[in-house]
């Protein structure tokens, strides 16, 4: 199974697929493969299947059960070495008759189960946590389904051919310095370029400030060894991104949220929390925050930086969207108002340019900027120094600006396309924001709107997205979903929304006709 | 102050600049450049340096001092922001007149010295105990220097036109899919090329067991977070790879030592330890050891798996030189000879191709290969996307094997060089290995050599090397110092053993000039 970054769907599916009958628990540790190979052998030896049966093709079976074409993949092979199964080319895969399989159990790979692996893992363990958080884009990955899920850029508007100009001008001008270690704070050069980029948004910085990373997912995890043991308290936003959640989580952190409204943060309910409790810093996103799209005003912005003073507590700033704004005038990020010299910043060019090539960066004051770099050097020694230099010609040549100012437009189209298309529907209680820049809508769906038939009906309509309850410390009741009106295309928005509110349309509908829930509590015995 | 991978020397320094005493501390926890910072302001405010004084320019006192150029940078750099020196183009950087200067402290950025970051830091803090960890390269970077420490390939036989080519082959070939992002395990067909690399070195490999890493050293460190809780056990060899003792020490690990000799780890020792101590896994590096160059033989190799199996403990398998064997007949790794499954095995491309591409892959059960997906998730998502897909490229179309045959053979003549060149030499009491593959010489130096004055001296005389007391766990009192011979040309070998030898002389030398040591304990009051 292909674990892709971010959230797969906790869902307990059984499907029929070709005369095989398999049942796919998401929920399980077991991973999906796994599932497979055990539920196809026990056909096999209870003689459900039986010598020279033909399964179906990888790809069939693979979009029967909503899995991976991998995961088929992996099953078979498995099974096949371990002499269940045989393929013959032209003739598919089929059942090994009894009397030609081998049947020493001995030989068959056990995965480690003769090792207790799980009782040498550390104790936060981190597979216990996060069924949410995997494979996402199991679903996306499938073509049928049109992906409103995930966090990414226009595929189609990629500047492809200056990426491939600029990389064979590195390899010519530079030579094996271009392919060689570079500094763990990042290639110099890079580092002015990205002081240069920061002083076009206000934004102080020196080089000895810039910590490169590999994206901005190993910035946080990055600030979660700097600055967290276990039990350590972070303030967050509710919701706010999942990635984020996980990293601290997986750090040992307690999380407080801080509920958010239209203007993001509510700040008016931060300093309580900073009264009673100690936190190592404040996690936000203030600008076309993640999920919810909306921006911090500068009021806001200006409180929570009085507060962080007042209280001697930093402030992490995730900003990979404030280049992407589509209406009205940019604000200030926190950094640049930022006079106690409290605020880290970290960026990406993950959300404007190739989330492929892992390149985020950092500001922080040097004494905190070393740290980073220290923790650096055991995570990776450094980012890939060939991306690093082509990303200081790219933003030093002024393609950065020209691409920004064509997608912007883009961006901003297929934006309008999405809120039109969510407003052609008359589903009561649904509504949503329209965001002035970033990637997302954030939908707040129907009171009582049922979860688990919404997801498992978006799978069969063909349309993902993610799931908002995800994205809060404690689930908040009310459900949102998020989608990004991005990465889509204009005709693949309007389709994808409109399967989406069928899909809404009969999980609302099918939980009105169930009885009222009522709740109550198990005794636990 | 670049903090490059690995080491810096511990000492302190006091040098002499053109007129300008700086004292630098390499100790300390205080930044280079703030070192630098501090002591500049103070002999202007002392009065020592006056209003247009003009200081050296950077080059020049990097090299007195020892120091990177852009630690001098970074620390002008900072005068100047703050309004004590001035540049002017044709004039250099010179101190502005008292009366021209600005005075108000508050201005200065004080580094987060307002917050107290250290507070604020985790408990076990990453820059407490690498000071020996760091910059190990602000050495080999000075331009008159010859570098013999570094773990590198030799960079003018790196194949820069193969990878210029197949990476414009990938971006018009795959397009955007080469620049988004790809699974957290890796590409699969990157996965199964490297599972067909697997096979022909006879390792039993299915692509579900295949994690791809961002260099071996992220390896190590996603080895960490699966498995180690602080206090927790680890075995290794020593001496042993610097940057896996630093990792596991920052995972708040025990490490527990195996003594080597000429054939390795002395397996007959480990069985003891086995039995005291409950380690979570052992750390090898079977072939061709960092540092020390030697091979365990096949009876150790089985006796290690032996012993493992009887106690169940994992053995973390780090293989980054298996392919470089310039003498005798390739020896299976512990991978290949493991019936209980019980190894991980971690390789790289960087000994052998791009260290700065960070590449590099890890073999492991399933269930296990899974977490360390999980964990990478948290830590950066996914590797690279188009640099795996030019190393799957690479590997599919066999520029991999032809290279390799060409620089083994280069590599074999260096060797041969450096063994000529360390044999022309009467220092009694110096010897070393004669390695049939990898990268480096083991010298062990003669008994009393005055390991400050070796390191002064071979800075002086223009050669650095990896001191050897830094990869013990304990030191052992005995110094060595490991050599690269891939790295360097052949005259770059001969004049740097030379310089070498008449810094070791020097540091014999005056050993035994000086009255002999006494060793005594003083009382702790």
């Amino acid at each position: 199974m292909a674990v892709w970054p971010l959230a797969r769907f906790p869902a307990r599916e059984v499907m029929r697929g070709s005369g095989v009958n398999i049942a796919i628990d998401r929920q399980s540790d077991v991973p999906l493969y796994q599932q497979i190979v055990r539920q196809i052998r026990q056909l096999i030896t209870s003689g459900s299947l039986t010598g020279g049966f033909r399964l179906p093709p990888e790809r069939r079976l693979a979009q029967t059960l909503g899995v991976n074409r991998s995961t088929i993949l992996n099953a078979y092979r498995e099974l096949k070495a371990n002499g269940w199964l045989e393929a013959r080319v032209g003739r598919g895969t089929s059942v090994v008759p009894a009397a030609a399989r081998r049947t020493d159990p001995h030989h068959e790979r056990t995965d480690g189960q003769e090792i207790g692996w799980r009782q040498l893992f550390r104790e936060r363990f981190v597979g216990s946590e996060d069924a949410v958080l995997r494979d996402l884009l199991g679903l996306s990955e499938r073509e049928d389904t049109i992906p409103l899920a995930m966090g990414l850029p226009a595929p189609d508007h990629l500047p492809l051919d200056t990426y491939a100009e600029l990389m064979s001008e590195v390899i010519t001008d530079l030579g094996p310095r271009s392919l060689l270690h570079s500094p763990t704070e990042g290639v110099t050069s890079l580092r002015e370029a990205l002081c240069e980029w920061a002083a076009e948004r206000e934004i102080p910085c020196e080089v000895t400030e810039v910590q490169v990373v590999s994206g901005s997912q190993q910035g946080l995890d990055m600030a979660a060894r700097v600055f967290l043991d276990p039990g350590d308290v972070v303030v967050v936003e509710e919701p706010t991104y999942i990635g984020a959640l996980q990293t601290f989580r997986d750090a040992g952190a307690r999380l407080i949220g801080v509920p958010t409204d239209a203007h993001g943060m509510r700040t008016d309910l931060l300093e309580a929390i900073l009264q009673r409790r100690r936190p190592k810093f404040i996690y936000t996103l203030p600008t076309f925050q993640n999920p919810s799209g909306v921006v911090m005003p500068l009021e806001r912005r200006r409180h929570l930086l009085e507060l962080a003073g007042r209280y001697q507590v930093p402030v992490l700033e995730d900003d990979p969207y404030a280049d992407l704004r589509y209406d009205g005038e940019p604000l200030p990020a926190l950094k640049a108002l930022d006079s106690d010299n409290l605020v880290l910043y970290l960026s990406t060019i993950s959300k404007v340019l190739f989330p492929g090539l892992r390149l985020g960066w950092l500001i922080a004051p040097p004494s905190v900027r070393q740290q980073f770099t220290l923790v650096k050097q055991g995570m990776d020694l450094h980012s890939s120094t060939p991306g690093q230099f082509l990303l200081e010609r790219y933003l030093r040549r002024g393609f950065h600006r020209e691409y920004l100012a064509s997608i912007r437009r883009e961006y901003e189209c297929r934006r309008d396309v999405m809120h039109r298309a969510l407003s052609r529907q008359d589903i009561p209680g649904l509504s949503w924001n329209r965001p002035s820049g970033g990637f997302y809508f954030w939908c707040a769906l129907p009171e009582g709107t049922d979860r688990a038939r919404l997801l498992a009906r978006s799978a069969e309509e063909g349309v993902s997205f993610l799931p908002g309850w995800a994205c809060f410390v404690q689930d908040p009741g009310r459900s949102h979903i998020r989608l990004n009106f991005a990465y889509p295309g204009v005709e693949q928005i309007e389709v994808g929304v409109a399967r989406l509110l069928k899909a809404v349309r009969y999980a609302v509908r099918s939980r009105q006709r169930a009885s009222p829930a009522t709740t109550s509590t198990p005794p636990v015995v």
